[in-house]
């Protein structure tokens, strides 16, 4: 099995080639491909250095996958070149995520999806990823009746740039580039929001891509996205109405036994899911567990996750071993 | 007028000198109260040096007011003293804010409550106070249904020992007291939950204050408190169920025209609340103000206020004023 990463440079593609160790995926050759700026820097694979090289439409002849992560412009440009050479794309931009003929995937929550592709898959935005997973056992459980979502998430979202800024800020450098024109340290702030949109980008992702993947195409969804100055992972605090009633040692149950879960949650002894214990992990954890009284069928939780691994790489190599396991 | 701040060192003690001053309140004589360990230092009012005197009973002789930022278990046993020898005292600890006999006040919600009290008002919860200046305007324009709130708070709500482990953290260095057993420096961690109650104590708090302002004893309310790596304030996500349909520019003009409010919601020009912009400043800013499509009569907002400021000094020398000029 030949795979490639694209954009292998950046702090998800070098994350996904970590991934690809740590979980022994059986690849044969593995290609790092990015920018002309950033080709011919070295990486290493399995011990083995490998130069990076940059990105042409030759680099995907004889390659089985790819794994792209360069941002949406390059991805609507050589997703159709990879997937024209035979290669299968899985997509981390959000350039084809809500393309109709892309499936859009968790494996955790609808693996089967990914073998409808016709070329490309698209990779989830990292706040939807790890509300789906925890989502998905109640939805089946207890049905969903609507979800409230608040977002703490690390800059880290936007990539180096995002990391980049918060890091000058705490060290009392001016950042050399910025992804929001507020500070970021020591402050809360939201994610891009163009004219037209009362919700953010990163909110109306967040929405959309739940509903897809969950195919709930009229969930109701109420989501709140922020920027907080924290590194390792995003946090979500959701509320959620159920269909059917539930209590929060039911839910504790399911979410127990539900794939890619880990419920820590003994907040007496101050046990519970924190930004910090995510970070370089893989597991959506889920704790504060708790009723909801303001409203029938009402749950609390919070939800957290390393936005770098479950949120973008890991859960990319995950869709590469659903598709390579049914080949 | 005469006045003692109790806690006069502490970091809401010394904002409530730096408010009076700011105010220009008619105070006739201040006196700087604080236990023995802190006694014998020497602030500044009005470009004049005070000694911080030690708390005794015979502190509040000959005084109108005492302003109270000195911990519950003082308050507990000082605040009946002080009210027996004739002194008024607005207390901002969590003692007496439940107590029947005690108003629980936020002047722009409640005032008149205020002039109901048999020695001992109390100032409510930072987190309270920014939620009900932002909510009261809405419950009396549309009603409240239900609300739903995610709290982003600094740990300086805990007083100078959170701002002294966040910042000890920030830079590297091993904090002397923790305020939590997690590192508080980008991580998300939640505040003491005791081991009866699925609720923090501060979810609790907010809960039960809000009602009790807003005389709304049944409002359904659902509280997740977090704490974040800022310093100059508290935010908060907040999704309300009106009883009667508004749009998203109807909660903005009632909210342009509260008392206390500011409003900043210009998103598409990242025009928005922030925690660094709400810093050493006394209002409650609202943005992010949109319709939430997720229910019926849903509104999101974002709410920030400096909880030091309107959160707890500011709340109760606004408490003390209005005292004053109904004497």
């Amino acid at each position: 099995m030949n795979v490639v990463i694209v954009g292998a440079t950046g702090l998800v593609g070098r994350t996904m080639l970590r991934v690809l160790e740590e979980r022994n995926v059986n690849v044969d050759r593995l290609v790092l491909a990015a920018s002309e700026r950033s080709a011919g820097q070295t990486m290493t694979f399995r011990d083995q250095p490998l130069d990076v090289v940059e990105l042409r439409p030759e680099t995907f002849d004889g390659i089985d996958y790819a794994l792209f992560s360069a941002g949406g412009s390059v991805s609507r440009q050589f997703a159709p070149v990879a997937a024209a050479r035979g290669c299968v794309v899985i997509d981390n931009s959000s350039a084809w995520r809500m393309d109709p003929d892309v499936p859009l995937v968790v494996p955790e929550v609808n693996p089967l999806d990914a073998l409808l592709h016709r070329g490309v898959i698209a990779n989830p935005n990292c706040s939807t990823i790890q509300l789906v997973v925890a989502l998905k056992p109640l939805a089946e459980a207890f049905g969903l009746r609507r979800v409230v979502v608040s977002t703490y998430q690390t800059p880290s979202g936007a990539g180096q740039k995002g990391l980049d800024q918060l890091r000058a800020e705490l060290e009392g450098r001016m950042p050399m580039e910025r992804i929001s024109p507020h500070q970021l340290a020591g402050n809360t702030v939201f994610h891009t929001i163009d004219a037209l949109n009362a919700d953010s980008e990163e909110e109306t992702k967040v929405m959309r891509e739940t509903r897809r993947i969950l195919h709930m195409d009229s969930l109701p969804l109420a989501v709140t996205c922020v920027r907080v100055p924290v590194i390792g992972g995003h946090a979500e605090s959701v509320a959620v109405e159920t269909e059917r009633p539930c209590s929060a040692d039911d839910v504790r149950q399911v979410l127990s036994n539900a794939p890619g879960v880990v419920v820590v949650d003994d907040p007496a002894n101050a046990q519970y899911p924190t930004t910090v214990r995510a970070n370089d992990t893989d597991p959506v954890y889920v704790g504060r567990i708790r009723p909801d009284a303001s409203v029938a069928n009402g749950i609390l939780l919070w939800v957290v996750a390393d936005n770098l691994r479950k949120g973008a790489a890991t859960n990319a190599v995950q869709i590469l071993e659903v598709l390579a396991a049914h080949r």
